[in-house]
C-alpha cells in the first residue's frame, strides 16, 4: 500500500533526485504534463540571456561565425543522437516535428517507387496521419490504418512505409520497435518512427533494431521550450539516396555559393530548408545537454518506478477509475493515463488543486511522469488530489466544464 | 560634397532618430549589415527574459491559454499586415521563409491545374529558385527563368505563377509590383512575392497590387533575431480554394479535437504546419512593434535619404568602385551594393575598421542600411572606412582573404 513515507524513502533512494533543483518549478505546483510541455531548465534562462545580449546584440552578424550559430541543427543531431540509439551524423536539428514529418514521409514513397501506401494505425497523433492526408492530395500517398494488433497482416507490396508513434500518445504503450522494423522490411517497406513520447524518457535503439528514420519532439522530455525545435534521424545507409522536396538553400551542398541550381549536401544536413532558428536551438541545447548528463537508462528506471508507484496510489484511492495504460511497465512510456467521461472537468478541478495534468479528448486524463524532476512525493499527493476531486465531486462544479482553447 | 557636417545636420534633422536608442549596438561598430541580421531591440531582452521565466517556468503548459500562446502566430500576422498592404487575417507567422515558400509554390500549382511552370528570374535568391527544385523532382513544376527586363515575353499559359523576390538581395532593384501582378493575372497565371528585403524597410501594398501571395523573413529588417520566424500572405479571395501540402495538426480546423481525418482550418491558419515557436515568435512581435511604431512611410524615405548620402560619400572616396544598385531612389530597396574582384578581402578589412558590411559570392559587397537605427553619421564615416581600405590597399594582407564558413 503506497504511502508518503514510503513516496520519501524512495525519493531519497533516488541516484537522480538531485537533478530536480536544477529545473525552475513553481512553489505548490506538482507538474504531470512534462510530456507536454517540459519544465524550464534553470541553465536556460541565463544561456538565452547571454544569446540574446551578447552573441546577437553585440556578435551580430558575425555570431553566424564566431559563435558557431551556422554548426548548430548538426551539433545538438549529435547530441541527440545517442539518446536515440544513432550516430552523430545521423541526426539534425530542425523544423517542426510536423515538417520533419512530410520531409521523410515524402522521401520514403520516393525511396520505394511503385508503392504509395503509408501503413500506421488509427488514433495515432493526429499530427502524423493529417501530413500523410498532405502526400495523398498531391497524389503520392495512400493511407492506410489498421489497429496495432493488426499492423503485421496488413502489409502487401505496396506498403512503402510503416509510420508509429513508438509511444502512444493517449495511453502510454509502447510498440515493439524491433519487431515492427523486421516486419516492414521483409515486406520490403521502410519504418519511420515518431520518438515525440520516448525520446529523452526511454530507451530508444533506433540502429540496434535497424530502422530507417525518425522524427522527434524538442519540447518534452528534452525541455526545449513550447514550440522548440524538432530533430530528424536517417540511417547512414539511406542518406546518400534520400530525396526531400523541402529544398531550401541551408540543405543546399554550398548555401553560400549562391548558385541558381540545387545541389542538394551530401550527408544529414539536407534535411535543413530555412535559416536555423537560434534561440530555440540553444533554449533545446540547455535541455539536451542535462537530459544527456542524467541519462536515459537512469531516466528510465526511474519513469518505471515512478508509474508503477502512482499506478498503485491511484488505484488505491480510486479503484474504480479505468487506467488505460500498459500494466506491465516494460511496453509502456512515460506517463499513465485514466478515462473517465468527465475527464476534462476532473482535469480542471486538479489544477485547481495545483496538480497540473493533461487531459485529451475525448474522455483521458493523462499524468505525464518527467523523470528528471518528478518525486514520487509529487505522485502520491497527485493521488490524493485525484481521490479527493473524485470523492467530494467538486468537479461537477460549472467552472470546471467550460472548456479552455487548448492544451 | 558629402561631408561629416552634412551627415550631422541630417542627423538632426531626422524625426526618426530617437529610436536608435532603442536597439543594442555595440560601441565601436557601423553595422551595415541589418538586412542579414536586424541589430536587438533593447525591448527583446527582456520580454524573452519574462516569457522564459514567467510565462515558460511559472506559467508551463497553462501559458498556452493564459499567456495566448496559441494566438501568436496570428497576432504577429495581424501585425505585420498593415505594413506589407494585406488585411490583418490575410498574413501568418509561421515556419521560416523556405517552408512557407514551398506551401505556397505548391498551393500556387494546385490552383492553376494544367500548369506546371513556375517563372523566376536567374539570380534570384537561392532558396526562392531551390524550392522549385523539389516541387520539380516531384513532377509538379517546371522551373522557367527570365532575366528581368525579358520576364513579361516570358509568359504563356503554361505558366502558374510568376515567383519574385520584390527587392533583390545583391542588387537592391525593387520590382515594379503592380505591372509584373498585372502580366502575371493577364497571363492567367498568379504571383507569388518574397518580400524578405522589403518588408519593414520599403512601402509594400500588397493588395493595392491585387498580389496573391507573399512570404517574408522576420530576421532582417524586423529585428526578430537570427533564423526568426518568416511570415506567409495569402489574399483573402483565394483562402477558400488554398490547399497546401504541409497539412500538419495546427493546420487543422479543431487541431484539438484530435481526430484521425485532416480537415484543413478555413483561413490563413491552415498555413501553420506544426506547434508555433513561442520563443522565436515573442522575439519578432517586440521586433515588429517597434517597425510599426516608427512607420514604414518614416522608414522608407530615411532610407532613400541614407542610400543617396552614402552613395554620393562613396562615390567621392571610391570613385572607380561601381555601384551595381539602381541609380533612381524609388525603385531601389535599402541596400547598396558595390562590384570588387576582392569584395570579400575588401568586407573583412572593412571589419577590421568596425564597419560591417557583407559578402555575397562573386564579388558583391552589399551595404545594408537599416532606416532604424542607421546614422547618416554612420554612413559617412563607413565610406571614409571603405575609402582607406582602397587606398592603403589593406584587403590584400593574407588574413583578409581566408574564407569564413558563412555570411
Amino acid at each position: 500500500m503506497p504511502s508518503l513515507a514510503e513516496a520519501r524513502a524512495l525519493d531519497a533512494a533516488d541516484p537522480i533526485a538531485g537533478y530536480r533543483k536544477q529545473f525552475a518549478l513553481p512553489p505548490g505546483v506538482i507538474y504531470l504534463d512534462g510530456n507536454s510541455l517540459g519544465a524550464l531548465p534553470l541553465g536556460t534562462a541565463s544561456r538565452l540571456g547571454e544569446v540574446i545580449r551578447r552573441e546577437w546584440g553585440e556578435g551580430l552578424v558575425r555570431s553566424w561565425n564566431s559563435a558557431d550559430w551556422i554548426g548548430m541543427p548538426r551539433r545538438l543531431g549529435a547530441m541527440i543522437a545517442p539518446l536515440i540509439g544513432a550516430e552523430a551524423d545521423e541526426v539534425i536539428a530542425c523544423d517542426s516535428t510536423s515538417v520533419n514529418l512530410f520531409k521523410l514521409i515524402a522521401a520514403a514513397l520516393a525511396m520505394r517507387p511503385g508503392r504509395k501506401v503509408v501503413l500506421s494505425e488509427p488514433g495515432n497523433f493526429p499530427t502524423d496521419l493529417y501530413l500523410i492526408a498532405g502526400l495523398e492530395a498531391q497524389g503520392f500517398a495512400e493511407r492506410r490504418l489498421a489497429p496495432a494488433e493488426e499492423l503485421e497482416g496488413a502489409f502487401d507490396d505496396s506498403v512503402a512505409v510503416l509510420l508509429l508513434t513508438h509511444v502512444h500518445y493517449k495511453t502510454g504503450a509502447m510498440h515493439d520497435m524491433a519487431r515492427l522494423t523486421r516486419a516492414a522490411h521483409e515486406a520490403g517497406a521502410l519504418v519511420l518512427w515518431d520518438l515525440s513520447h520516448s525520446a529523452g524518457a526511454m530507451p530508444v535503439d533506433l540502429n540496434g533494431c535497424e530502422a530507417d528514420l525518425a522524427v522527434g519532439c524538442g519540447y518534452k522530455y528534452f525541455n526545449g521550450g513550447p514550440g522548440a525545435p524538432a530533430f530528424a534521424y536517417v540511417a547512414k545507409r539511406h542518406q546518400a539516396a534520400l530525396q526531400q522536396p523541402l529544398t531550401g538553400w541551408m540543405g543546399h551542398a554550398a548555401p553560400f555559393a549562391f548558385r541558381d541550381d540545387y545541389v542538394s549536401a551530401p550527408g544529414i544536413e539536407q534535411l535543413l530548408a530555412g535559416t536555423p532558428p537560434i534561440l530555440g536551438l540553444a533554449a533545446l541545447e540547455e535541455g539536451v545537454r542535462l537530459i544527456a548528463e542524467i541519462g536515459v537508462e537512469r531516466l528510465a528506471a526511474k519513469s518505471r518506478a515512478l508509474s508503477q508507484f502512482l499506478r498503485a496510489a491511484v488505484a488505491e484511492v480510486a479503484p474504480d477509475l479505468a487506467c488505460v495504460s500498459p500494466e506491465d511497465p516494460q511496453p509502456r512510456g512515460s506517463h499513465l493515463s485514466f478515462r473517465h467521461p468527465e475527464a476534462y472537468a476532473i482535469a480542471q478541478a486538479l489544477i485547481a488543486h495545483g496538480v497540473i495534468p493533461d487531459f485529451r479528448e475525448p474522455d483521458v486524463l493523462r499524468l505525464g511522469l518527467a523523470p528528471a524532476y518528478l518525486r514520487f512525493d509529487d505522485c502520491w499527493h497527485a493521488a490524493q488530489a485525484l481521490g479527493e476531486v473524485l470523492a467530494s465531486g467538486e468537479w461537477e462544479r460549472p467552472e470546471f466544464k467550460t472548456r479552455a482553447t487548448v492544451t
